[in-house]
């Protein structure tokens, strides 16, 4: 039972003209319920459907009691032809083969698309058919959608592939120092990525059951984790991707290890970063000052510092919000590029 | 080291004109800091000063690295005459001692004042010398800042003594029932409060101490919390109220143990709480579906759930975050309601 | 892949001579774990049997890691008619239908057992009907193994029915007011418990999901929890019992608010706690200093304190490991007593 | 308030002739309380001595409640002649500047110590200068406790130095590896530690304070934590290591990541680590299913699992309970190799 949803006469949206329609594609998973979170308020848009493919008969508020008061909306069955007629934008917060099906459907009727979902990420078909069997093939004007480095093609994109929450992390920290050349060649680089564990999504199992996590730490997926490929993927070379799984619920810490080239320093690192995240609302540069999860989290900041010593060994430090920069927040930002947007419209 | 704050075009706030001074004495606590979140997205405020009397010389990313980005200013030394000069509302996030100090200066040069601290809440002079003896006096233009059930003397307060957060949580589940006369008279009122680490401050100390908290829970101040003497001046009458620390950071649930008056079912509360809260926007009604502390944290919402059995006992669950509606959330909300805007302007 | 298990030349319990055999149905649950853990290092016991419904072909150690080098034997089928020849003593830690189907036949073979379920704690027909409908009907020497409390009738039980984990933590400190006669007549008792998630057992859930109860704090069972009915016959009384699920593993604290007959002061409490468990090895009385989890995780230690005000109000607050104590720990007390060894056997 | 201490005639210690007397300094930190909690167990030894700096005039269960019931002895305030004429075997849960005062008065009047401080851990005079400047010399007699590996020296030790926490996860997972030839030589070995709160002691401090480590995780003291000169000296070579504190109380995981030499497989690995530790009770190998924190608490045990991947790549993780087989049950397991007992005696 919920009191009627009040009019939102204060929020700093209210007098916005709504002039995008928007749709979510399983709308109740844990990012699925942070798209609504957000989009709800975004001053540009307004949300014209929230599908779930568990829930055909149940209301909103209902079954997402996190939600009431915010979100007044139907969550209602999934209908890839309502969804291409009633939406101009459609987030798929969709497992990867439910998403590899629709977003070729819906760019063909015109949709632009945002994919939350791992189907479009990896560009080499052979990574693509071990990791991603069920994506066919990639469709045309499609972007990877790590905004701050790859935001021309995101703005005309028709498909923006939603990069995983561990390459965030992690890419935003490395590609910086790739694209500088302050990478010694031919030395291991080891990512060791620290998790909550919303990471995982919100079905039940052994290895996400509370008595199994709290109080624990463990390594998985070792030399076999898909992030790892999307990672090499980024950084143009060969990654050593160890994630771990965390008790608590939200963000993400990469702790990065490389080797610099000769006469590397701290002061080089921050050059390179500065140059590249200079002007970026949503990455800030902490130095040697390492970050910490909890200064990211129910943000969608990506804070990145470092350290480097005389022998040429750096550590480097990111840390996000998984559910946000590492998923539903740099969703919204995506779509705030490709609408010509402010970036950072509807996410502070 | 921190990158350039870079401009807020993207924040709907961008183009509001930001009329109204405020300053936030105590910035750099836990309530502080959540003060300056909100002021500094609030489209009608400009935040002029943020003191602290511990860093006077830092500046204000460098202490609080969770608000680069967000909040640009520099946290000064408190000065009383500064604060009075420059700002048209003072937010007082200091110990009791401070505050009661403080607050009768700054209301007599005319200056708006929202006082987080408990120096003005208890209104009997006995009482209050029991638990705030540094308060001498109640200033006029004094309201109690409990903002669904006090609205109208928030409106024209000089000063706002904003409630503590067990006895907003609590009180916004008890009140509609004893002003509705559905709790049976002379019967005992149990209060079994739980709260998260961070309503105890930031100061390290033996009791929240990380690995005296971790996989615990304890009671304390058993018969002698002040929260008591405040939840029982809103309630009007005497309540057991017992609080636990509990092993997290955010959060408040009540559990509220009474008597109703013979005849009183669910949909009696129902109709209760219905009428009192049914067009406000941050007080939710879950009825039999109790609430839990993730639906409300990093919301400014109380969820409010109740249970009556045949025999006429009650059981009240509330939920709030400690440092938004239980704290500094309220605390805008009240200032919001002292400027005439929305009272949820900045909130969502 | 584990080593072998090592020689238990080490363990004080290695010269010993292990007379009498017992087994462990339902071995690999939370509360068989820690029977199996327990049962290993006991120096009058052998474990000749541990089985389990769900992994009839995997050994011990492999589905057991953290039991390696502790417990060497393998994991069977539950199989009646071996249990029944194979063990003196059989310990049920089964779902309430199987120990409700299982028990009458092991105490009907001549087998002593001790079940960790509900399926035979309440003496009343109609509560059982209610609550544990597939309890057909109670066995002759059947004892409520409570044991501080119940010792006599322990000794030469042929089934203990083992206490649930929040009577356990409850009846300890409620017990001895009753039947000291402190409780005032017609008051009120609220039973405010707070549990670890363990109690839940091992089967993932949503309700047990890590993200779902990180953070957070739920009440649950309002009115309708079978712990209730079993709290009651043991208080003799109408209880008003509330559960709540806490973010963290192992432990229960349970707050207890009574009304206390005039004059009854903290040195009453004191003596009739005294009185009563003044001798005993694992109930610590801690007075007016009120317990905390952290002080019993890990042992079978109940720790008890109380407060009393000049008004007649009782806070008495009772703090167990709910795995042991509040289930394996104390099941093997009872066995001790039924076997006529020192209680605390095997439980330091 | 506390009962009176029962006999202990449950325990199966108490038959044992208890002939060695031991002493513990420092008792009331987390460490020394772990040595009390299992001393008081230990069927060979009696503890004539527990002091604390802290608490001149304060009984042992006052301040300690997790161990009324257990330890009956009183707490007083540090006496070094009284300690040298009083045990037989000293524990030093001392600050490295206590210790490093401490230690050497006590073995030349003829006392075998233990000294969980860091004071004697390096060998070598430019690296003791700089992380343990404290220390003046290396006294005679001197063995590092990590006892797999260095039992004989242990055996005739007059002072031990017992490893620190993190050198004890890495060292007892790297060494065999580095012993048999299988490690790459010239290429970077990383180790990205997880520690629990625990291991930072029981002084309250900001970086401590539970609301800043609830939910998150921060690197620390990269390239300058004294724990990674203690690793390489005990591996041999240079090692990158970065401890990371984590929102939980106990444990330790050691993720290690390292190059093995052309033609190394798992079973190469296997190998090496049962030709180690074949017979040891304390490691437990697990193989490719690495192991995880939740399996070791409260235990003495080291569970190590590894991955090696067709380019030679190798991940090492290695889990303890940091309080014990990081500090106390180590200490301990060295006492009773120092008596001639067998290691495991009173650690089960």
């Amino acid at each position: 039972m919920h009191t009627a949803v009040p009019s939102r006469a204060g929020s700093p949206a209210g007098a916005a003209v709504k002039t995008t329609r928007v749709a979510v594609a399983g709308a109740t998973g844990y990012t699925g319920q942070e798209l609504l979170r957000i989009l709800s308020r975004h001053p540009a848009v307004t949300i014209t459907a929230a599908t779930s493919s568990g829930a055909p008969s149940s209301s909103g508020p209902r079954t997402l009691p996190a939600l009431a008061h915010i979100f007044a909306g139907a969550i209602t069955p999934l209908d890839p032809a309502s969804l291409a007629q009633d939406a101009d934008v459609v987030f798929l917060a969709l497992p990867d083969k439910a998403a590899a099906e629709l977003a070729p459907m819906l760019v063909d009727a015109g949709v632009r698309v945002i994919d939350l979902s791992g189907a479009f990420r990896l560009r080499d078909q052979a990574l693509r058919a071990r990791w991603y069997p069920e994506t066919r093939a990639l469709p045309e004007g499609l972007a990877y959608g790590l905004t701050e480095l790859e935001r021309p093609s995101v703005e005309g994109a028709r498909l923006v592939a939603n990069p995983g929450c561990y390459p965030t992390a992690t890419l935003l920290a490395l590609r910086p120092l790739v694209s500088a050349g302050l990478i010694a060649p031919g030395a291991d680089i080891v990512v060791d990525a620290k998790s909550g564990v919303s990471g995982a999504g919100k079905t039940p199992s052994e290895r996400t059951h509370f008595s199994e996590v709290h109080g624990s730490v463990a390594a998985y997926s070792v030399f076999g984790h898909r992030h790892g490929a999307e990672i090499e993927q980024g950084a143009g070379c060969q990654v050593n991707f160890v994630p771990h799984l965390m008790p608590f619920d939200r963000g993400i810490l990469s702790t990065i290890y490389v080797r610099v080239t000769p006469g590397t320093t701290e002061a080089s690192l921050s050059a390179a970063y500065e140059g590249t995240y200079g002007g970026e609302p949503f990455v800030r540069l902490t130095g040697s000052a390492l970050p910490e999860i909890k200064h990211v989290v129910h943000t969608n900041f990506c804070d990145i510092g470092w350290r480097v010593d005389a022998s040429g060994r750096a550590v480097l430090v990111s840390v996000i919000d998984n559910l946000l920069k590492g998923a539903s927040g740099q969703a919204v930002q995506n779509m705030n590029v490709m609408l010509g947007l402010d970036q950072a419209t509807g996410l502070w």
